[in-house]
C-alpha cells in the first residue's frame, strides 16, 4: 500500500467538499484556485458547478493550474415515469460525457437514480425493480455513447439509506453484476467508483473489491461515518473523524492494482461548510495524510 | 397470500409504536389495555417497558387480556470492549430468555451490536469484523441458553445505516448465514425477523427469504421508509406512507409458509408518537387492511 504520511499527493478533492466556504457557496472559479494553492494536484468536481462556469472556461482555468481530474460528478438518474423522461436522461448522459471529455476526466461517476420523483418527497411508484430495470438499460445506451467517446463510466453504489431517492444500486456486488452484464469483458469502460462512506458497512465488501480487480477499480472517494449521524445526506464526517477503517479499505483497493488518487467527499451543512475553505484544505491534507 | 382486508386478526402492536402518546411515555399496562380495547390479538413488548411494570404483571395482564406474543424486544449487544462486557451482555441474553419464557413470546428478537462505545457516541475501535466475531461467539452461547429453555432467537438485520451503532448485521444474508454456521441442521431454534424498513432495499431480499424458509422466517415487521427520512432512528412511517411495498414483501414470506403476524414497529418522535393513543391504533389498525 502506498505511504500517504509525507505528502499529498494523491489527495483529490471532490468539489462538494468545498461547495461553501462560511456557508457560502463558493464558485468554481474560486475552488480551483484554493486547490492549486494548497499544492492539491487533482479535483472531482460537480456538473452545476462546472455549468455556472462554463465548461470551456472551467476547462482552460484546470489545465492553466495543472489540476487533474479524479472523476467527474455526475451522470446517471436513469429512472423516470414515461419515454420522454427516459430520453431526457439519455440526453443529459450524453452531455455529461462530452463535458468529462473537455474537461478531461478519467470517468464519468454515475448515482444510478432511485424511484422516481422519490427525491422531490412523492415517489411515481414503489417498484424498485422496475427502477433496477431502468437503470439497466440507460446504462447499456450510456455505454454504447461512453465507448465511442472512449469515455469510461464507473457506477457509485450508494449506501442503502439513499436507495429510495438517489440510486437503487446500493453494493458493490449489484455494481459488478451490472458491469458483468454490460461489460463481460472487462474492457475498462464501465467500472465502479468505490466510496467507504456508501460501502464501509459491507461484510462482503473485500471480497467484492476483489472481484472488480483492477480494470474495474475507476474511482475511491473518502470520508468518514460520524456516530451519531444526524443527517441522512449532509452529515459526513472528515476522514479519522468516524468509524470508518479507511486504510484497511484502501489496502484492498491497492491490493488489487489502485493507483490513483484518494478523493475526499465531504458533505457537511453542519460542521465543515461553515469553515473557511483554507481550514477545509488544510484538514483535508492532513487527514489525507493521517487518516487514509 | 392472507386477505387481510377484512379484518386486524394477524395485525401485532410492537409497542414501541405506542411508546408515547401526545409525547408522554405510556405504560406497558396502558397500552396492553388499548391494545384489547382495539381487538388486537398480539404485542411484542419491549424489555424496558416491561422491566418498569415487572415482568409477573405484565404477563399476568397479558393473559388475563387474552393477548398473544409475536416476540419480545430484544436481546442481542454482543459486542463489547473487554471480557466483563461481554459476560454481562451473556447475562443479560440469558434473563431476556427468561423474561421471554414467562411471557410466553414466540421468540426472542436480537439487535446484535454494533461497534462497542458507538452507539454513546465514541466508538472503542473500528474493527467491524472484530465485533462480527463477537457477534457470532457471543449468540452461540445464547443459543446453547436458549435451546435449553427452548425460545427461539431471531435475529433481525438492521439496516446498514445502524451498522455503527445498534447491529453489525445488516442484510439478510449475512444472518442466515449465522444461522447456517450455528444451526445447520435447521432446528427452528434459530432464525431471522424480517423488518422490511431494515432489509427492503436489497436486491437480493426475495431470494434470501426463500432461502430462509418457514423454519428460519421467526417475525415479520412493517412500517414504511418516508422520502425524505428526516431522522436515522425515530423517523419511520405508518404502511403505506412511504415507499415501501410491503405487500410484495409479504408475499414472499408468506409464500415461504409464514402464517404469523404483521408486527407494526413504527419510531416517530416527531409525527406519530405525538399522537393520540387511539388514533395511532386506529390507523395501525386501517393500514394494516389496506397496505399491508
Amino acid at each position: 500500500m502506498r505511504d500517504f504520511s509525507t505528502d499529498h499527493r494523491w489527495l483529490s478533492i471532490n468539489t462538494a467538499t468545498v461547495r461553501f466556504s462560511r456557508s457560502q457557496a463558493l464558485p468554481l472559479n474560486a475552488i480551483l484556485e484554493a486547490c492549486a494553492a494548497h499544492e492539491i494536484r487533482a479535483i472531482s468536481p460537480w456538473r452545476d458547478q462546472v455549468a455556472a462556469m462554463g465548461v470551456t472556461p472551467a476547462a482552460r482555468q484546470i489545465r492553466a493550474l495543472g489540476l487533474e481530474l479524479s472523476g467527474y460528478c455526475r451522470g446517471g438518474m436513469f429512472t423516470a415515469t414515461d419515454t420522454a423522461g427516459l430520453r431526457a436522461a439519455d440526453d443529459d448522459n450524453r452531455r455529461a460525457v462530452d463535458e468529462a471529455h473537455e474537461l478531461g476526466a478519467p470517468c464519468v461517476v454515475l448515482v444510478v437514480g432511485g424511484l422516481p420523483g422519490a427525491l422531490a418527497g412523492k415517489a411515481a411508484h414503489k417498484d424498485i425493480g422496475l427502477s433496477r430495470q431502468q437503470v439497466t438499460d440507460g446504462l447499456g445506451r450510456m455505454l454504447d455513447y461512453a465507448r465511442s467517446a472512449n469515455m469510461p463510466l464507473a457506477i457509485e453504489p450508494l449506501h442503502p439509506m439513499y436507495a429510495a431517492d438517489r440510486a437503487c444500486v446500493n453494493t458493490m456486488e449489484h455494481a459488478l453484476d451490472l458491469c458483468d452484464a454490460l461489460d463481460p469483458e472487462r474492457t475498462g469502460a464501465l467500472g465502479v467508483a468505490c466510496d467507504v462512506y456508501h460501502v464501509w458497512w459491507d461484510p462482503k465488501l473485500e471480497a467484492q473489491i476483489r472481484r472488480a480487480g483492477r480494470e474495474r477499480l475507476l474511482a475511491f472517494h473518502v470520508c468518514d461515518w460520524l456516530t451519531p449521524t444526524r443527517d441522512l445526506l449532509n452529515d459526513r464526517g472528515m476522514m479519522g473523524d468516524g468509524v470508518i477503517d479507511i486504510p484497511r479499505i484502501r489496502s484492498w483497493v491497492e491490493a488489487q492494482g489502485f493507483a490513483g488518487y484518494s478523493e475526499a467527499e465531504i458533505f457537511s451543512s453542519e460542521n465543515w461548510w461553515k469553515r473557511d475553505t483554507d481550514e477545509i484544505l488544510d484538514t483535508c491534507i492532513a487527514r489525507h495524510r493521517s487518516a487514509v
